[in-house]
């Protein structure tokens, strides 16, 4: 019985690269967090230790900070495709590359009061990241592409319009029935494109604004529906998506019991528990979606 | 040579309280954690065991939750002041009494695009958290009270306006001078009042905004002299501020050098490090200031 | 162009149990951290709102602690066993189970210093945290089983032994080579298993210590043979162990230069940096290895 | 009304040094986290952004970094010592330096079983971390100097030994009273020293022993009695000892309660909860204890 090498792969994780675009006296800034990722001719690295087909990880940051300045970092896709084509183009044992990309948002001080924002200064901003990957595999003639977005730590709350009832029950079911409660969860939503919408950026701020408004407005008999109908949405809104895979935990906002101290709690006090949560995963898919592409191209953790 | 017990308090820490104003459609909500801490009588409890001086810290919890809907949480400070001051005038061991909070902000989500916000759903927002502290001792014809506020978390950057040279040099001096940086911090900020502010919620929003423009539009010498001003500004700003604290990691952003491979970096491509960073903290203070009060009552780790 | 429910699943994550054996005055501890996830027929709930299939994620969490006292936690394997075949055989809609666990460890007091340990007081010990996770699909007709275990955060460093040269070059490479560096990670292992060891705490006893002396022995080329030399050896030591998942973040210490000072620095003082790391992902198998199975049963984010 | 500068203070935070000695094939290893930290006249770089005064945090890096080189690192009092004077004694402007440390532990992989260790590979082990502070204030002939130890993070917990009843009651108390549950605890302890112990290393192990083997042995009728007895203790095992401050998050294990399905739990299964916790703060110290020092020089956050 023999013991061989599976599937591997290797890459330099968490860059953590500033661009600033200074071409005038208002700056522009973009925070990331990139990863790369190699796969290609290594055998030899693993079972021999023969480094002769190993880019250095090193090498692979040092290339992350170059395209930065050469490429840019705005949008971040356009970052991901230049920097992942160049490993399989150029780097010769390369046979496909995973660019990774977490962005921080920043938003400008507004010092005078304007609105318009300070010229180069700016405060973190949000709670979510928004976040990307980028696959590609084959050289020119058989090249494949695959593009996914996505965003994380999205906290989302509504405060009523939520039930939960008529549920299955078994012998340890004690749980009681609702018609109004809070319902709130720390969204990590990922999707992929087939084709390339006209304007990355915008397509995330469609797609983030219409996750929100959907969870804000549709009246919810199970966070199951509502997340349905929020990846249904977001195809809607954008032609190019033909995915969406939503992970959201129940972050439960218990009413705290004040009936002991004769005090009404109608909805009013509620303790945020950290632990344990319900975790709800969906994926909401076009009819005609392509297929997803090989398993190390895929957002990992979501459903 | 004796043994003693010295210094000594206890207290239920982290509830993490929510609480909805659902008097109209139009929802408010407030999301806090709070801790609270006792000192007076409680040796016994130490030194044989005796608890018959001790409220539980779960009684603690159930009065903060209790609280939260008799008095409410906004602002703040109000809550903490009530709180603090029922456990020094109704636990008759207890001589003092602190309760601290954080307030993590939320912004309405914008689903019509109209500006107004939704009646009851939220996005968690912003990436400071607002702090406030409340320290009460002695009963009525005793009263002593402290407030203090603050914030952290606050991750501001500029990307120029900012100047490090002229700085002493020893042996162990390789650092070169620079007239032109980024300058990038993770701003925890304390402060305190003589009296009490017309708008707690108000005198937040102008420390807040006076602390970020000053970073702005200062032109910096070092981050030493922008702290100053920052705090200078702030007191100036509001009246009863009587002392703002500031501890501020220089959370250092690198050029990257790209020479090596011919391309230039004009203040363009940066590596955000994570550790070491440059630590700067400096209390601004007014003339006349009242003392700060007991140990126990300060903010803790600065200055 | 139809819009379609993908792929779904939910559960309740991070149950925190700790059960107490207290058969005797010598107490057990098992302290671990359960998630549960469940599949089948809950389309409705996505689509219609309909909860009639749905058990709620409260009573997976019932079900977990009643579990803990009916079947025990120790070995976690069976319990999650145990777990995962009730929600399939006694729950109509759901079609398969997975029951993640982690486990950390606790190690007696040797209040006496005779080595026994205290009968029922125990420090948490050791970095790494013992993972296991069991899928089961089917009914006892038709079922299907899945265990695999691992391990995660186990920080091993070598300070010499471990050489890094001869690698691919290109226009982007500075790196120069070494014959002698620290190696250092925080290993993340994964594996699976084709039948039952006798002693599934047994099997991890063995895995673990064979990962962890093949690391400190075997003298490195670079970090992917060591961990090709680390799965193999574990292979080779558990029979029924069929692929081990390795992902191993190279935890960079640099030599710090001390030149500067003149002062000569061979190898003994390092500044341990946080990001980037290289990060080697890589799967040694059996050639006669089944199926891994169903993707929602494998560990993520693993090669 | 004038506004001036208060306390100030700067310097570097958070070196992650790793230090090998390798004078023979049996190597030793030293991991810590190091904070510098000075006073001075530092008034002209806030007031007017003068930096002539200024040392440069890196410089403060580099400083650490040689002295790991030319002292060593263990133990860290020793390191701490010698490079808070340097500062004071080399560096006109300081006249106070803190040197904070926190180490981190690691075990020799006993790769063969003898017992021995391997010579030069290690895993990170145990929970706590141990710390130390020097505060060395005025030059030579009014050299003042504050030594402090301590640990953190050293999670605790016994599973029988343990009351809590008899305590006071309001009419927000629903506490039940109990004469037999977990205690567990994540303690953070800080101490210090009235002269030089003979063997720095020593006793720490002494006073990390007595303060579990205190916690195990001791039945407790509260966390209170509990702290109270682990301080006196350690000031009993170590004379040079004089005051030591315990701060003990009550990690609170509800028993779970499985009545509702008709099993027992008597004291096996429990939930670990996050938040809220019980906080416990106390300090234990001699009668004749001298002057805790400047306030920059105590451990923050501790009674």
């Amino acid at each position: 019985m023999g013991i061989t090498l599976g599937d591997h792969q290797y890459g330099k994780a968490e860059n953590r690269i500033v661009r600033i675009v200074r071409d005038s006296a208002r700056h522009e800034i973009t925070d990331v967090n990139v990863s790369t990722c190699l796969r290609g001719a290594f055998e030899d690295a693993h079972l021999t230790g023969d480094q002769g087909a190993v880019l250095p990880t090193d090498t692979q940051k040092q290339t992350a900070y170059a395209y930065a300045k050469t490429v840019g970092l705005d949008p971040i896709e356009d970052y991901a495709l230049a920097l992942a084509t160049h490993f399989v183009d150029d780097v010769e044992p390369v046979d496909g590359a995973r660019v990774e990309l977490e962005e921080f948002a920043w938003a400008r001080v507004d010092a005078d009061g304007t609105g318009d924002g300070h010229d180069h200064t700016w405060v973190r901003s949000g709670q979510e990241v928004r976040v990307a990957a980028v696959t590609v595999e084959g050289t020119a003639d058989a090249r494949r592409t695959w593009v996914t977005g996505g965003l994380k730590d999205l906290v989302i709350l509504k405060s009523t319009g939520s039930e939960f009832h008529g549920f299955l029950t078994d012998e340890f079911t004690i749980l009681e029935p609702t018609d109004d409660r809070i319902m709130a969860t720390s969204l990590d939503a990922r999707w992929r494109f087939d084709g390339t919408p006209a304007d990355w950026n915008g397509a995330y701020a469609t797609i983030k604004a219409t996750l929100a408004s959907t969870f804000a407005d549709h009246h919810s008999l199970a966070l199951q529906q509502t997340l349905y109908e929020m990846g249904k949405a977001a195809l809607e809104a954008v032609p190019e998506l033909v995915e969406v895979r939503l992970s959201a935990p129940n972050k439960h906002h218990f009413a705290y019991d004040l009936e002991p101290f004769g005090i009404e709690n109608h909805g009013e006090v509620f303790h945020a528990d950290d632990r344990p949560y319900g975790l709800i995963q969906a994926s909401v898919i076009r009819d005609d979606a392509p297929d997803a592409g090989p398993a190390w191209q895929q957002y990992s953790g979501l459903v």
